[in-house]
């Protein structure tokens, strides 16, 4: 039992030092590293297979909306940002910058892509030439890179892998409305592989993309009540069509701008995963996207038969689908508890020679930390089950945590204590600038969304009429 | 029928102007188009579905033999590629630099990886202590940017995305049946997904990667009888471990430098697809990674019946897991036909009043063009037989193309001949530069791999004893 206590003294105490948590955990459990270059990070298998994981379910649902996926250039001219205002006053001061290659210097600067919206409305532009063209629906996977102060892996760093989709429309209707499919789908996609609850809704002027006409957002709230926006959903109306010159011949003839939106999520999923899920032993991965969903610890291994009964046992769930992991190393069984719970991993197997005479499995849960029996010989159904009841209980838990920490403000002392005690903050908004600002200045908190179909009397920092109600945050 | 000939004759002819043909087919079948900046490519849906069929086919492989998936980061501080000083000297030339980010300008000037080497080599030293963490096995898919003066789509651009496997091991034996391993996994790759016929070899001194000892190739021979390198597999040595300290505990308590080596191919391999395979009408995509692998044409489209048959006929065809498209645009089926011919659909089923009443369909297969009939009622497995006929017949056509298209030479005049009409040209070699060199010089050609297990008596170039037999050719 020494190893086992030792163990677990190598992860910071999660209540009393929630970021040295985050970062013990991510690099013990080899999820991440730091790159040579400041802000850099490498993703290490552990890590990559559940963005593996994420792209293979989410790419199925892009492809069901009819988009389809393509490449382009990481090098964007400079002079492609200048074209929409807003849009290189938002990103031209976090730009990395290319002016040598080839062993000369380049006439004219090149931009690694911050995110894509010119070079592909510039393309598109040129793709277009009739409504029978449209809608248009593109992704791309790929990396993007914005030049950041204060980094953390997964959560903010100079370079990142995310998906970008752009979708260019005949009307302004259908643009907003395939807005709103995609925030749908990144919501459903959360809520049902992530087993993260969202709140999505339309972000403040503020807070919108630089270029946007409107920005949707999906907020989760984190182990230390703070806000990760986890996907953003932008409808650009002609902005960009009006900058790259997108222009279709429409049915009535007449040569017409489209209207464009543009949705992402990035390798910050996994940062939320971490974070909404994890505990005092480390990580809790939802079985959906675990890279594994299974361990199998022998237990008095060397006893004759055991061995051999769990390389069956793992046969037979790898054969039904299941991804596991049979841990014959040389660690005692309380050393291999410890690294697998600290890694995750949903459901562990033990078995030994008792509960092999018996026909018998014992399961540990890592979400709720419960063990079962179940007969050997229905292991494949038991496991199943088991992954179905954790996916579901781990979202129904997250939910039920973030719902306990959601509370409402009159007035900015309200707000303040809110957000200090790790809440959720609902309050009343006049709708002006100063009030937000002074929110950020008073609070150190941002409006994360409008709380959609909600009503307040006043303002709760000026006391005015309020027009909204905004869900105010401390956030990553 | 003045519509056919009029589509026809967008593209080049194949035999006249061969590298004419290859633009008209990559642009007008959407594969591709030009980024804004020079030497970029934009990688279209119809391409990047090649693409996303090449990885799932690879990414099982390379799981198969224990690789494991991850992402290092894109820039790479100019200091790492001097460390190995042969690395240095063939990469710098063509790196393209970031000097300025974040509206500063950078201390030390940061590469975009045209390789991903030397940052791997930096994370792997520290990763590895003890011989119990080798061999590590990591691939990871990405984008490198080597900057080029002459540029083809898919061919040689300035940006491409590859797949990059880099292995660590205990010793050199071990590292090196790697290298072949990971040969035979692409050559098994390449005839059996892509219908490729492959020569596997050791590359000369000349012709390997900056930085390895040894460096094999897979050639292919192009429609022109050109070759194409189409993967390589690099034996490394101790070169990068001795110049980035990837070192380990061995057994024998001793701190051992490792061996590794690396592998990759390319979004090239979508251009060696299409030079191998195309004709006078335009792609030929063999099945396994075809984005469309059967489209139904409905004949008489506005008949009563006709339309619900095709939909019936595509919805069987799809839950088979067929990727099938219904095309019943207003265009006329001989416009159709030629559309579906230019993008490389391996079969298309025409479908009218006449065969619905007789329960039949007609089948045409692209790569040769015969047409047969088939019952409506097994339209399933008439569909999947015929992919499996044409991807075997593919392979077999261009293995015989190629076969036919290897001559021997005993002198230059030969080489010269030989290459000159489009050969693969086997000689003997006395193993010196300079005859490597003049064959370059007379010819225009380069050795491509040794022919492995072959022998000649003389060097065709200088007539002293050979000690190799070469493969020349052109190449792209």
């Amino acid at each position: 039992m020494a190893k086992e206590t030792q163990f677990v003294e190598q992860i910071a105490d999660i209540e009393k030092d929630f970021p040295q948590w985050y970062t013990d955990v991510v690099i013990k459990t080899k999820l991440v590293d730091y790159g040579p270059v400041k802000g850099t990070m490498v993703i290490r298998p552990y890590g990559y297979a559940i963005w593996e994981n994420i792209q293979k379910e989410l790419d199925a649902r892009f492809k069901k909306e009819g988009v389809e996926n393509a490449y382009f250039p990481l090098l964007i001219p400079m002079s492609f940002f200048t074209k929409e205002a807003e849009h290189v006053e938002g990103f031209a001061p976090e730009v990395a910058v290319v002016t040598v290659a080839g062993g000369e210097k380049l006439a004219e600067p090149l931009a690694i892509r911050p995110t894509s919206e010119t070079i592909i409305g510039t393309m598109c532009s040129k793709w277009i030439q009739s409504y029978r063209d449209l809608p248009l629906k593109i992704n791309q996977w790929c990396n993007v890179m914005r030049w950041e102060k204060t980094t953390r892996p997964f959560l903010r760093t100079s370079e990142f892998l995310w998906q970008e989709g752009h979708t260019v429309h005949t009307t302004a209707e259908e643009a907003e409305a395939s807005t709103m499919t995609m925030l749908g789908v990144y919501k459903e996609f959360a809520e049902n592989c992530l087993a993260i609850p969202v709140i999505t809704g339309r972000k403040t002027e503020k807070e919108r993309f630089a270029g946007a006409v409107a920005t949707y957002g999906m907020e989760a709230m984190m182990h230390d009540g703070k806000s990760l926006q986890a996907g953003t959903s932008h409808y650009l109306g002609q902005n960009f069509a009006s900058a790259f010159e997108i222009k279709f011949l429409d049915k009535d003839g007449a040569l017409k701008t489209a209207y464009t939106s543009s949705w992402g999520v990035s390798t910050r999923l996994i940062g939320a995963i971490i974070m909404t899920h994890g505990d005092s032993r480390g990580l809790v991965l939802p079985p959906v996207v675990a890279p594994v969903q299974c361990v199998i610890v022998p237990i008095a291994a060397r006893k004759g038969g055991v061995l051999e009964a769990c390389a069956k046992l793992k046969g037979e769930l790898e054969a039904a689908g299941i991804r596991v992991v049979l841990d014959d190393s040389d660690n005692s069984p309380g050393w291999k508890f410890n690294e697998w719970e600290m890694k995750g991993v949903p459901v562990r197997i033990e078995l030994g020679p008792r509960d092999i005479e018996a026909g018998k499995m014992l399961c540990a849960r890592r979400d709720t930390l419960e063990k079962e029996e179940y007969p050997l010989d229905s292991a494949v159904s038991a496991v199943e089950g088991l992954l179905a009841r954790v996916q579901k209980d781990m979202l129904e838990a997250a939910r039920a945590r973030r719902d306990s920490r959601i509370v409402y403000a009159e007035n900015m002392d309200e707000i303040l204590r809110g957000v200090e005690t790790g809440n959720f903050v609902k309050a009343g908004w006049c709708g002006c600038r100063e009030c937000e600002d002074k929110v950020k200045e008073v609070a150190a908190a941002t409006a994360r969304v409008y709380a959609e179909g909600e009503t307040a009397e006043k303002c709760a920092v000026c006391g005015k009429k309020a027009e909204h109600v905004i869900i105010f945050a401390r956030a990553y």
